[in-house]
Formats: structure tokens, sequence, C-alpha cells
């Protein structure tokens, strides 16, 4: 493992904005990416034109980087980068920027994610695979009527079960634990306390889904910004260094039939050896994990694969109460996209930045020197080591 | 300008592919990227085994990084990007894998571009503008007819004309000159010689432009391989080193009503200057310019704004012979996008490495040490410094 990087350390993140959080925004997306663009480059203490580089992410949903560049006035950028993609893009959108940043092209680079996800085009829906041109693995799938997310995770999840004997409880112990983080977070758009009953008695989605286990579909944009460490540090905040990045997986998709011998092993195996040695620290160094968490068991399969549980146990691992605030590796402090929102797993990154920072008020982990960011999709991921010294 | 550079020279171009091009490939778009992959890889001496990371760029008409990956047989990646994004992104593309080389993220990382451009969607006809959802700066545009690209670069040429009286025949030398590269190059798709006079005579597209301004949408793919330098020195062929690289340009589109005070300056005024100076070079150390070239104009405006001739002089400059192989400053020796095919850039940059190798056959310029390569759309605009020396 090649564990060189220059970019360790050399960017931080100074900035966080967001929009309401909301199942109606009642606004264009290009209006949310301004107005969380805007929140986010007052919070680094800088103006817009301070901004050379803007990256976003989007799945034909969003504001265009040059629209927003517009929208804000920029004159001129050294980096703009629409990325094609969802939910493993969240932390390769950082990346991106962070690497921007580490070659001495940018100063400040915005990254946003925009988007209307519940009253425009809702992600999780069977009406957002297009039938029409279909191929590649998808073909093997989709006539079949394995259509959304939702399908795909649900069948990892009930290959895990049967491996591993992970249970429908287990999975409810992500929920409520994410939802009692959300109870103290006002910016949550789902704050009534859940019970395992609740989880156990919601409707199905997709077996072994249900409707507990599934994020919230959400209208909203957030942003941030990614400085030169250098400049970050006469910044209002505390820098919340990018120490190392990754994305990646095996090619094969999720559920393609080749190349596919192994159901229950996910992409942090793929890539946390790199992600961890890059950082020069170990899965034991890490205090906080921001888990890309669309449905429950995505953080079970996590937990395992990045290593802070054995292989199988990510069960009775979150049910001993190991992903609370006060648990040996509190994950979603925010709600997660459980129950915060879905801001296609932007939201979380910024989550990991307000507790680096020591400002997440009553859900404020105590003493959060490292923490992990991922990002899933399909079978690939991306994840951020960011910490609060360099 | 801040000229720090740490990406400077620590990657390089050490493989290109290509597919055949054509009006009818007969292949799916999946078909094209995994054959322009593979034969990328071998001209690098190297096994799909070898490649850590994969970049594409696509407007929704290609195949996804991750299928390509799995098709090419990857166990796993660091570095895997879908760029949303066109003419403006093939620079981009190469600049984001030398970048994630630069850091230490990667070894080899792969990029391509593959469409069915004539077969498929084709890019540059008005139904690619969608009506519904039309908002931004467009919708001050679109609704008014201004629907593809020969629209937006056809006004920005007419002001040109009414501004420094460039001229049709001007417009010619730039078809001209390119053909007659083409008709060297057995991988074009257009080979028979024109002149000034067939230029003139042929039929219109959209005022001031005729048909043969126009790029021919293509059917093929290309691709190549961004590899570590110390790396690249073992492969087969002399490293095109990545010396510099930039994307950017004003945040507004290009003909938006807001923030545009003057249609005649184009992306590379506001680029050039940093990635001239982050390569160590000025314009007169470039020997070959492999610019983006959709249409005739664009070569005269680039040629402008890049620093080749003055402003306003790009006209004559071009009718002078200076972008002939033998002129001042060869462009398009492949042909460019107007002769060679349209593979929404890349191909140029490819060429670039061809004439940097010394490997371009009857169409080679001598001694090319420093090539630029460039890609535009809108208002924005990538490119790159390309280098045979470290």
């Amino acid at each position: 493992m090649d564990s060189e990087n220059l970019a360790r350390n050399r960017s931080a993140i100074t900035g966080v904005g967001y929009t309401p959080l909301s199942r109606a925004s009642g606004l264009p997306v290009d209006a949310l990416a301004l107005n969380a663009s805007i929140d986010a480059i007052r919070d680094a203490g800088l103006t817009p034109q301070d901004i050379d580089g803007v990256v976003s992410y989007a799945v034909g949903d969003s504001a265009l980087v040059r629209s927003t560049a517009q929208a804000l006035g920029l004159e001129a950028s050294n980096w703009y980068v629409d990325l094609f993609g969802g939910g493993s893009f969240s932390c390769l959108a950082v990346a991106n920027a962070a690497m921007a940043v580490s070659v001495g092209l940018c100063r400040h680079v915005l990254v946003y994610r925009a988007l209307n996800g519940r009253s425009g085009r809702r992600f999780g829906r069977s009406a957002s695979a297009e039938l029409e041109g279909v191929g590649g693995a998808e073909q093997f799938t989709v006539p079949f009527g394995q259509l959304a997310p939702v399908h795909n995770y649900g069948m990892l999840a009930r290959r895990h079960m049967i491996e591993y004997g992970t249970t429908t409880e287990q999975l409810g112990h992500v929920a409520v634990t994410l939802r009692s983080n959300a109870v103290e977070n006002d910016r949550a758009i789902m704050r009534h306390p859940i019970t395992l009953e609740d989880h156990r008695e919601s409707r199905w989605i997709a077996d072994p889904f249900r409707l507990l286990d599934c994020c919230q579909e959400t209208d909203g944009a957030c942003a941030l910004v990614v400085s030169r460490s250098d400049i970050a540090r006469d910044l209002p905040h505390p820098p919340a260094y990018l120490s190392s990045f990754a994305i990646g997986g095996r090619g094969a998709s999720a559920l393609a039939p080749d190349k596919v011998d192994d159901f229950t092993t996910f992409f942090p195996a793929h890539i946390a050896p790199g992600l961890f040695a890059r950082a020069g620290i170990e899965v034991g160094d890490i205090d906080l994990a921001a888990l890309y968490d669309a449905f429950t068991f995505l953080v079970i399969g996590q937990l395992e694969d990045f290593g802070f549980c054995p292989k199988g146990e990510g069960g009775p691992f979150v049910a001993d109460g190991n992903i609370a605030r006060d648990g040996t590796i509190p994950v979603g402090t925010n709600g997660g996209l459980l129950s915060e929102g879905y801001v296609h797993g932007l939201n979380n990154v910024l989550e990991a930045v307000s507790q680096l920072r020591g400002k997440a008020g009553t859900r404020q982990v105590d003493g959060v020197e490292v923490a992990l960011a991922s990002g899933w999709g399909a079978n690939v991921g991306s994840a951020l080591i960011l910490s609060r010294g360099a």
C-alpha cells in the first residue's frame, strides 16, 4: 500500500452552510445552491470574491457550477467541476476540491449539493430507473424489478442476515439511535423520538427494509468551503483538516452477476487500508464516523468493513450501544440521512466539521480530534479523514 | 498570480488509444469505451490490472466509469470519477487524473470519452436543448431560438466580425488548413481536400457559420493513461509530462445578458496567465496548439486570448499561414474536431501526445517540445500544458 500523500492536511474545511431542509422548498435548485453557498462562504469569514473554484455533484437534478458561480458574481475561477453521481460522490466532491487546493491551483473551493429531492425528482423512486437504454449490469437486474436503491441495498441486507444472523431489531437500533440525535438537531426534518417497536411496526418498503430503515427524501442544499491550510488558520473557525481521502471499490456494480463472489463485503474493505495509511492513522484513532446512511443496514456494513468491529458482528455492535453519542464510535450524530435529511450525503460531512469544531451543541461528542465521513453508491464509495490538528 | 504547482510534471500521459471514428459505430457506447481503453492501456505497455483510477466525462451519453472498470476486470480502484460536461471538460478530465496521480492516490489513471455522437444523441442538434426545465441564463436565450452550440458560437463569431473585421474567408482558412492535416491522418473521417471556395459555397448552418465551419458529429471513443512520472520513464513511449492545467473562465454563461460586458474575450484570457506561470513557460515556448475547434471561429478566438497574436488579429493571423504545420504555431495537426472527428475534444489531446512523441507520421511537426491542448464549452474552458522534458 503506497501511503505517500502530498495532499495530507494541505487543505481544510473552513466554512459550512445550509438551507432549511424540508419536503417542499418552494425554490428552484439554483436558489438552494446559492443560499447554501452564501451561508458557507460567510461562515468561513470570506466573500464570494475569495472563491476561486467550485465543485458540485448531481444526477441531472441540480444547478451546474457555472450557474452558481454566475449567481455568486464570481469573476473568474481556476477549477469548475460538475461531477455526475449520487451517494458515492459526496466525499469525492470534497476530495476533488482538496486536490485542487493541494496542488496549488486554488485557495478556496466551494463545494455544494442542492436538490429538491422530495418535491422534485425523487431519487429513491423506481421511476428514477429509466428503462429505456438500460445496459451493462443493469440489464440483468432492472427487467426483474430491481429498480431503485432500496431494492439493491435490501438484497445486500438480506444476504447479511442470512450469512451472519443480523436481525430486524439490530437494524432498528440504527434507526432509533440516529433519531435520538436528530431530536437534538433543530435542522433535522424528523425530530420526534422513535422506539424499536415503532421501527418494527413501520410499513414495508422492500423486504427487509421498513419505512424507518429508509432515509427521508429531502429538499435542500448544503455547502462547504475547502481552503488552503496556511490561509485556513487565519479564518474564524478551527480548520477541519483534510488528512486523506479515497474513492473506490470493486468495478462491479453492487448486484451485477459478474465479478461478485461475495455480497457482504463492501467498498470500505477496498479503500480503508489506503485511506488510513495516507492519513497516518489507524481505525482506533477515529473519534466519530459520519457514515453514509441512506438505509439502516449501510451503517452496519460500513462499521464492519472500515474495521470498527469484526466482520459479521455489526448487528450486535450497534445493538450494544457502540454508535450512540457516548459509545465507542458515534455515528450519525446529526441524525444522519435517516433523520436529519437526505442531502445526498454532504450534510453528514458538514456534521463531522461541526463536531470537530466542538460546535454541535447538545449533540456534541466530547473530544473529537479525528472524524471519518463516507459516501456510498452501488459498489463504490468515497471517504474522508478529517482532523482537528494538522 | 500564484504559480505554486505541486502537480508540475509529477504525471505524464503514457498511453493513447482509439476506436475507429465513424458516423455509425454499430456498437453501444460501453463497447466503444472498453475498446479505446484497452488500446490505450496496451499502448502504455500496461495491463488493466495496473490501472487504479478511471475518469470520464459525458452528458448522459456514455459509459459510467464503474461499468468500464467492470468490463476491464479491475478489482479495485482508488479514483473513480464521472464528470458531467462536454467540450470544456476534455482537458479537465486529464487534469483530474493528473491530480489524483500527483497527490499520490494513483499510479495509472485511465481517461476516456466515448459517444455515438452521430448515430445516437447528436450534441449539436437543437433537440439537445431540452426546453422543459430551462432556467438560469438559458431562460433568456432558449425561448428566442438560441438552442444549440452553433447558435451560441455563431453569435460570438459575428460580434468578433463586427468589432475586428474578421471575415468569412479567414474562417475558411481555419477549415482548409485543418482539412489539409486530416488528409495525412488515416483516422480522420473527412479526408478529401477542400478549398476556400468550397468553404464559401458550403450551405448555411447558422450565420456566420457554414457547413465547413462546423465539426463533424462522430461515433467513436478515445482514451489515454496518466501515469506517475517516475514509473512513466520506464514505459515504452517518451512520456508527455503534464506540466500544468487549468479550467476556468467567467462564471457567466457565454451569452447570458448578465455579467457579460465583452462578447469577444474568451476563457483563455482568464486562465492563460496562471496556466503558463505554473508550467514555467511563456506563450512563445509553445510549439503546437491542439485547440478545441468545434467551430472554425473558436481557433481564432483562442489564438488571440492565449496570446499567440494580438487581440482582434486572429483572422489575419490564420490567413497568413501561421497555424499550418510549418507555421509559427501549428493548430489541429490531426485535422482537429473539424476534420478528424468530434470525440468531444479528447482526440485533440491525443494528437498533442503523438506529436510530442514524434510519432505523427507525415503530419509530424518538427521539434515539438511543449504543446498546449484546450477544451471549450459555454464561457468556460480547460487547458493543459504538455511537455516532452520533465
